[in-house]
């Protein structure tokens, strides 16, 4: 029998509890991966809380893999044993849909999210299908990648999949996990950068993560005063927002666009849609070529999330610190502390 | 002094009346139209009954506008006395904006509606920017033409901008003027055609124009069991409909697109928009280019809107008419009958 280690939440809102579990016999298109590191975010939260519908206790969370290959199933393509690897949101997809054969398989209608009906990355070791198992480029530090595996493609799959130009005008809403990453995206993308927050601290640190402005996400006049700017706005965080003075930031054929998972209904005034014929759109987690492709985009621009570290063993602490509204601006477990 | 003789509307809700006025001296980059037919939009009825908002009394509507050019400022370029043209939403934009030079003067920032402002055409005659004044093809039957200029530029529009492809599944939501037209245009673009409309009447009449099936469009039950099926639906009406029933219908990366002026705020739940990666967009009336590309469209496809004919001095029966919602599909008046 083999046995993982894993933190599992065992009810809502309780601290997550150390949890030995057999996880089965190992499927043939399988990879188990040591668990090296993984990201905190947002989603294992709403998991642990079961924020966005009544979680399948007990649930170990944690998708934002970085680990090692530690076994390969005999029909595993592509990877070895020894490999370094990144698992996101999702672990497993059909391969034969319309969707996953043509290459997006984060669209896939029984897509397996890595944290629901199986368990995650809070552990010593994990399980995904081979393709959900990037590698990670050997100059990408393997300590603070963990976060793009979610957080990161999230806010980079936007930027591809509308075509975001260097040319454009590109706001940002919300300075945090997300955030960071796609202002970080955006400068190096050669975009003109506007960074919105509600934090007056947080304005300072956008600059310094490459905005060439900030502005209240919050204040409305602010924002009406900024009317027209914008080519882009992508908005990271999970709360109701000045939706139409958000959408007055845009210029005509501007694109909002949400990454976050905002649960109360969103009401827009749509004429201004239909007058300067705007967009609003939204996504989920990329697709295996994307997550390899954004990962190849930070290796070459020296792009890496900001983190703090935790040790496996401190994730209550860890899961409290994200709640605070602290976390600077992604936490990472250290499996292995 | 030079009079034109219009039908005005002076009060909300009132009947029009005929008014003549002097319209002052032409702009140098004006075209005088003789008005021989003119559509009537619901646009029109909305500024004759200050929908919108307070409308700027005494105005005579009309922007649908088929006639002759009789006169041409010493500064229009392209347009000659004896051309037929058609006239829609816009008769002014300021052509040297981004916009403007861009090709898009729909989006310049002081683009003219015809009939805010300015008289339009329910009259013997009316002016317009030369830009504006778009050349009939020869092939395309006067009679009829009038509504394609606003009706019909607005439903064509989100067929090129959004680059819809023959291969493509698109729903159009609401079978009267803009609606019946874009069953046409989503025909010949090659694309497998579905009609949702909330009268059993329609459901065969939208056959009859193209559509491939029907399905009701306020009808939860029904709309659920077409769940994930088109990737481009394209909303015609201007009323609040079940906005999540009607996005579900949207396969992954599915947009819904808004042509119809909803005056109530649109309220939606943004996971039905994040996990399947679909897009809400909506678009004015198109530019002087585009809407010749629409006309000659028409007549390479045999394409002409389905149209009653009153003469201009019943223009309160027309108005009637379609307020009653039995207009099949757009009225057109004759302005010399």
């Amino acid at each position: 029998m083999t046995t993982f280690h894993g933190w599992a939440a065992h009810a809502s809102g309780a601290p997550l509890q150390p949890l030995s579990f057999d996880p089965g016999p190992m499927d043939a298109e399988d990879v188990e991966i040591a668990v090296e590191y993984c990201g905190v975010c947002h989603s294992d939260l709403a998991m642990v809380d079961s924020e966005w519908f009544p979680t399948n206790y007990p649930v170990v969370p944690g998708h934002e893999v970085v680990g090692t290959i530690v076994a390969v199933g005999p029909q595993a393509k592509g990877r070895a044993v020894g490999q370094r690897v990144g698992v996101g949101w999702h672990s497993k997809s059909c391969l034969h849909c319309h969707h996953c054969m043509g290459g997006e398989q984060n669209l896939c209608g029984t897509r397996q999210p890595t944290i629901i009906g199986r368990h995650g990355g809070f552990a010593d070791k994990m399980r995904a299908h081979w393709s959900w198992a990037i590698p990670l480029p050997a100059t990408l530090d393997p300590v603070s990648a963990g976060p793009l595996m979610c957080g990161g493609g999230t806010a980079f799959l936007p930027f591809v999949v509308h075509g975001i130009k260097p040319t454009d005008r590109v706001g940002v809403v919300g300075i945090g996990g997300l955030g960071h990453l796609a202002v970080k995206f955006a400068k190096a993308w050669g975009c003109e950068v506007t960074a919105f927050t509600s934090s007056p601290a947080k304005r300072q640190e956008a600059l310094l993560l490459g905005a060439h402005r900030t502005v209240s996400s919050v204040d409305v006049a602010e924002l009406k005063a900024f009317a027209g700017q914008l080519d882009f706005l992508l908005v990271t965080v999970g709360a109701t927002l000045e939706w139409d003075a958000l959408l007055a930031t845009l210029a005509p054929k501007g694109r909002m666009h949400l990454v976050g998972v905002v649960t109360q209904a969103m009401s827009v005034r749509t004429s201004g849609l239909l007058s300067w014929q705007r967009s609003i759109s939204a996504s989920p987690t990329p697709s295996p070529a994307m997550l390899g492709q954004m990962l190849a985009f930070c290796a070459r621009h020296g792009i890496a999330p900001q983190v703090e570290h935790f040790a496996l063993s401190d994730v209550n602490a860890a899961l409290d610190h994200l709640r605070s509204g602290n976390a600077r601006y992604r936490v990472v477990l250290d499996a292995r502390a």
